[in-house]
């Protein structure tokens, strides 16, 4: 059996999120199909972690395991001629039988982008949040330097039971390295690096953050909502659009 | 009543083309819903023309009839929250009875793209043409120069008998003022201006300027092409995700 590594990128606009369900339109589950038919084996290829439904990826990483012999070159060609146009993988390749895309992972970078014009292109509409409205961006920068570090992220993590926690674990304690806005013409741009991430907790800062831009909140209070550690605390969830997994980041 | 003209963007991949069609999503239909909510009327805006399936407009131009005060600089507000986000109205303004925005069209500019990379990124892939085999472009720059002038398109236009032709007339004698191909990135586009196009037109030359770039023909063959007046004479239809109606220009 060898354990081979694909790199991904999607436009998760039309897909029901990463993880296989059924009669719906899945990434993983397209994927698991693609393979299936390259190679007559029934997989289902592991990610890094899920994402939700409209949420895109820029190198989202995925391992399987397989008995064929097709050399890891030739699968990213393969797999691209049967995969939809919206699902494109940009590198295989054979990795240690110990390397698993989620349990190997130790940093994951996300990006999420805010169209700021008052008419947001149809060619952009599917790919950012079209936030038209007036925002401090100085104190949403604030705001997001609040959570730099480790901290107990509960009030940013959706409450769903049914859904265990990206890692297995019960802890809702997670690493920060990297929180900061950047502009971009006409995009405000937020970047996040993590040592993981609990569910929506992206989409839940920002959401935050826009009431730090709003004036609604202070940016000193996203001390106190990481410190209330209940969801009701936060902003709500920004639209998955304009979310992005980046890159993912692991030891070897 | 007022005479209106709107000037529209839209991402014509999941629309079923321009014109109207019953139980399918048209961008003329979905935009006569959004004027009807807003004014109460039965109305349908007339275009510069139609658009296919899947093709893209940065700058269409559509003309109505209204009872409606409103004032046009409010249109544009009002209409993109009535839409979906794939069709932007960019512009609308008040123009004399007399003006129609198929009839008083004196040329038209459209642009196509075709993507050469190996690997087309998920978000561009409803954008562009991706054709990623080798191409002589020169040649294609060359064949792209011999329909400037006025021609008889009848090699280029789809065999359609159902469908009139764009201007009412008979005749497929048009006259192209720019015809060029440019080199953008990992991009190679297409740019045409003409007179008037025949249903299908840019699609099959740029099918048959690619004939000229994999070598199958030479680019001078696109003279005895044209002489031919004949569908069967000229290459397939490019495919209708790189092609974007880009402006319309007009007299007044």
């Amino acid at each position: 059996m060898r354990n081979l590594k694909l790199v991904l990128a999607y436009d998760g606009s039309d897909f029901s999120g990463w993880q296989v369900q059924p009669d719906v339109a899945t990434v993983q589950g397209t994927l698991a199909s693609a393979i299936g038919r390259l190679t007559g084996e029934k997989v289902l290829p592991q990610g890094s972690g899920r994402t939700d439904a409209g949420v895109h990826a820029l190198a989202q990483v995925a391992t399987f395991m397989t008995e064929s012999v097709i050399p890891a070159v030739n699968l990213v060609a393969a797999l691209n001629d049967i995969l939809p146009a919206a699902i494109r993988v940009i590198e295989a390749s054979e990795v240690p039988n110990e390397f698993h895309a989620r349990k190997s992972a130790r940093a994951k970078t996300y990006r999420y982008r805010i169209f700021r014009g008052a008419i947001c292109s149809p060619f952009l509409a599917r790919y950012v949040w079209h936030y038209p409205f007036p925002l401090d961006e100085r104190a949403m920068q604030e705001a997001a330097q609040r959570i730099l570090g480790e901290h107990d992220f509960t009030s940013f993590a959706a409450v769903d039971p049914e859904r265990g926690q990206e890692n297995g674990e019960i802890s809702n304690i997670r690493s920060v390295f990297a929180s900061h806005w950047e502009r971009s013409g006409e995009e405000l741009v937020y970047r996040i690096e993590g040592n993981g991430f609990l569910h929506h907790m992206v989409r839940n800062l920002v959401g935050t953050f826009i009431l730090a831009g709003k004036g609604t909140i202070k940016p000193d209070a996203v001390t106190d909502i990481l410190e209330a550690r209940s969801r009701s605390a936060a902003g709500a969830t920004a639209p998955a659009s304009g979310l992005y997994l980046v890159s993912v980041k692991y030891e070897c």
